[in-house]
């Protein structure tokens, strides 16, 4: 519970406080273990009053899942948009694939992972994930439209190039929290923009 | 159950066939909410047979993860090591992000998926997946090294660019079945291996 940036410490906000003792139960037990008794554990009012505000385990957990999808949109550092194409995709990168305490990142990822893992078999998480990859998918697009325009990037497929990172964040992620894998692909996507999107400069 | 090359037709192997109606059951349900029961539904002999061989729903799901593993491995084209590394790269990928069937393929990563979650809180899972992983990234690994050494390929970090293949696949299955997206990265990956790894000409 200790000063987790995603949760604000307002002793009178209860909606903030439940997804605080949820975030903190899922991440400990995964999806397929969680209780409702393992979140009121964590949660210093009643569990009659979870009761109260929730329909279950599923209802509660998408409150969670919308929750975390706004704070992280709105905890991102601004992008300027009047700086130079590349700048913008490596600021983008800086805030997806966040450096950082560790803890609370890897608890984040376990969470989002337990949760996307959901949409396999249910449409109201998959129209979630739908909606926040798209939103992602889209900055990286228009950036890479932005950058061949100005001549900053080569003539690539900017569609191409986007799901290309979408899925390199993502499995970042999954392989991450799912296998003993310490490294980063950072320093290689880094490569890759340089060696692959970056316009070669005639000499 | 129609043709599942993954599962031999032989009536008398009640091992791979509690292991098809495992596989098509966690490929219907989920890993939650998962039964015994479901599995045994699609089982022709009886449930008492299930629990003879068994003990309970992560000890079958267990067998489940090691027989896929072993036959996804040697149901692998082999890749012929007298050929240049790039050529051997690309037969590499070929194999691990295979067109081809596109319902039995989904139905595959489903259970992957699920099972590969469940790594995040069970150190049996975690165990066969960093095996299965490590073994993929050796394999990346290996190839990127004989390329340097014959000057095939440039001077990269073969461990950067191993683990930056392994995400991207893991990343490619990940997406293709939590949101709606039906592309692949198959295109820019190819245009990474030419722009980013492959040696360029002298003129």
């Amino acid at each position: 519970m200790a000063n987790n940036p995603l949760f604000p410490e307002d002793p009178d906000d209860t909606r903030a406080a439940i997804m605080e003792a949820t975030f903190d139960a899922l991440a400990e037990h995964g999806y397929s273990d969680l209780t409702i008794n393992q979140v009121s554990q964590r949660f210093a009012k009643s569990e009659g009053l979870i009761f109260y505000h929730y329909d279950g385990k599923d209802e509660i957990l998408l409150e969670l899942l919308k929750y975390l999808l706004e704070r992280v949109q709105k905890g991102r550092l601004p992008i300027a948009d009047d700086v130079d194409p590349e700048t913008r995709l490596r600021a983008l990168l800086d805030n997806i694939l966040p450096t950082g305490d560790e803890h609370q990142k890897r608890d984040y990822e376990k969470v989002l992972v337990e949760l996307r893992t959901r949409a396999i078999h249910n449409e109201d998480y998959r129209e979630c994930f739908n909606r926040s990859q798209m939103g992602f998918r889209e900055s990286v697009r228009e950036i890479i439209v932005a950058g061949i325009e100005s001549g900053d990037f080569r003539e690539v497929d900017p569609d191409s190039v986007a799901d290309f990172i979408l899925a390199l964040v993502s499995g970042e992620i999954f392989d991450r929290i799912t296998v003993d894998r310490h490294r980063t692909v950072r320093t290689e996507l880094d490569d890759y923009i340089e060696d692959r999107l970056l316009a070669v400069e005639e000499s």
